[in-house]
């Protein structure tokens, strides 16, 4: 059987494994990425790379890479939430490789993973959202991944939801992901905690001692604890989340949303109130099937599965 | 040479043509919708094919409708700015019209008429807006019309723009149609005529004297005079037409932009303050090549030419 590497790197973490011809992860690695720094976010590429190809023999490597990859797939044109400007990636990287190295956008490699493998087996027309960090999108027609005239379709998280709204990351304000993100979830969840500390205490004891201690992991427990508060960011990053859902359907109608990415993790907690606001805001809703809003399978692994696909395709070997 | 009938059912005007096989019109008849009732906008698209009929030998029929059209493309699911809810139009128009009938949504038949004979011609990958009454929308990706699982992509006049914002036909509040279109202009005209007379004596002279006289018509004709607040009208509208198409080209990143509808005829007047907000609010702008925007070349019979292109593809007799 043989094996392929995946890699993705996101704004916070490099995940890095070995995939076999059934999506099946043989190793994973886990690397904190440093965002700051082109050359070192590289490095630590090639370095997960090289450890599991020292123990594995695969065949080649993909990489899904959290930004706006151009359309020959070689370069990361511009990062939200990373310092690549026009970064010639997959060069960099084949420098240190030995193995046929292909790049795609993070989420479309999730994508890829949920309909090959996970949320959207049977499906055609599938928009996959990750809440994360930021907001990641891919767009499936017709079973076939879409990127656009140059590559840089499915990026969901940048369209304006708020004139004049928060300043996000790519230099805009009111950007989707400013507000149905995990770092929305964040901020709203040490907001609350910095107005209101009596009602925030247990978020607040899960943050160890300070509002600026709290991180997704606390929030989601707490709220599966049935904390109100804690429901409360879920219930409004839920909300923005729906009524976001609604706006792409009213553009691309799809059969099927999946939400991944790390905030995903916290199920129902997310997805019952976006599910909620989506059936409410969505355009003509008394008048049409609505979408199916399913959770993502593969966890936070499917970037790395369906770029290691990705390259398996890409490299039969 | 054979000849099909385009019929164009809009908020306001029913726009029925005969159209040989280049997309030339052979004649054009033009009607009041009688939105309010769907049996009276039935008998009106009968009776203009009827009419057509009677003086030229068509072999099919192409009905351009604006609304929800089903994924089987036989009813309007729903119209925001007509009375159509679950409305079988298909069959309906055919108990009246002896040669075939098909439908499709109007801004997707014009969006098709202007890739075959106008401004899209050799692109494939293009987003049209029809900037009338209110917007309509159609994507083509690879060359084929894009209609979603269910028959109802394209419709970004309705995805949201403004938290709590104004009041639209849909049901909903803050819709992109709400800001961006025909409708939008000439309330922002007449607004400004009711708080600022004075302003505004050249709009309140073409509106025949009083502020709920001021059409589009007369808003372009002052701002073509150079009349300030007309100019207004347009910036604003414009800018909020170029954030759209950012926001859209965050999700579809097309090669191409069309404009058409009647707004569109006022030219750079809503095309100039458009591309500036476009190329201000497109995400990662510095770094990605940015879709060109331009005008319908067909002008308000795209949709009629289009319909009756798809009827003969369908039907190529």
């Amino acid at each position: 059987m043989t094996l392929t590497i995946g890699v993705d790197v996101g704004g916070t973490k490099v995940a890095a494994g070995v995939v076999d011809e059934r999506g099946k992860i043989i190793e994973s690695l886990r690397r904190r990425t440093p965002a700051a720094s082109p050359a070192q976010t590289e490095q630590a590429i090639a370095d997960v790379v090289s450890e599991l190809l020292s123990r594995h023999q695969a065949t080649a490597v993909g990489i899904g890479a959290a930004g706006f990859v151009s359309h020959t797939r070689d370069s990361v044109e511009f990062a939200p939430n990373l310092a690549w400007r026009r970064e010639p990636l997959l060069a960099k990287v084949r420098q240190h490789v030995s193995i046929p190295v292909i790049m795609e956008n993070d989420a479309n490699a999730s994508a890829w993973a949920e309909l090959r493998y996970g949320a959207a087996r049977g499906h055609d027309d599938v928009v996959l959202i990750t809440v994360g960090t930021g907001i990641g999108g891919a767009i499936i027609i017709g079973g076939v991944l879409q990127r656009g005239r140059w590559g840089m379709a499915g990026e969901p998280g940048h369209y304006r939801v708020v004139p004049d709204g928060r300043l996000c990351g790519c230099g805009n304000r009111g950007c989707w992901e400013q507000y149905a993100s995990g770092n929305a979830l964040v901020a709203e969840a040490r907001e609350f905690a910095c107005r209101t500390a009596s009602g925030a205490a247990r978020l607040i004891q899960l943050g160890g001692g300070t509002p600026e201690g709290i991180g997704g992991p606390a929030i989601t427990q707490a709220a599966r604890e049935g904390d109100p508060g804690a429901l409360q960011c879920f219930a409004t990053v839920g909300l923005w989340l729906g009524q976001g859902l609604a706006d792409l359907a009213a553009i691309l109608d799809p059969g099927c949303f999946v939400i991944g990415g790390g905030v995903s993790e916290a199920g129902d907690l997310l997805l019952g109130p976006a599910r909620e606001a989506f059936s409410h805001a969505l355009v003509g809703g008394r008048y049409r099937p609505h979408a199916e809003i399913r959770l993502a399978e593969l966890g936070p692994e499917a970037g790395l599965v369906g770029a290691a696909d990705l390259a398996r395709l890409a490299y039969p070997g």
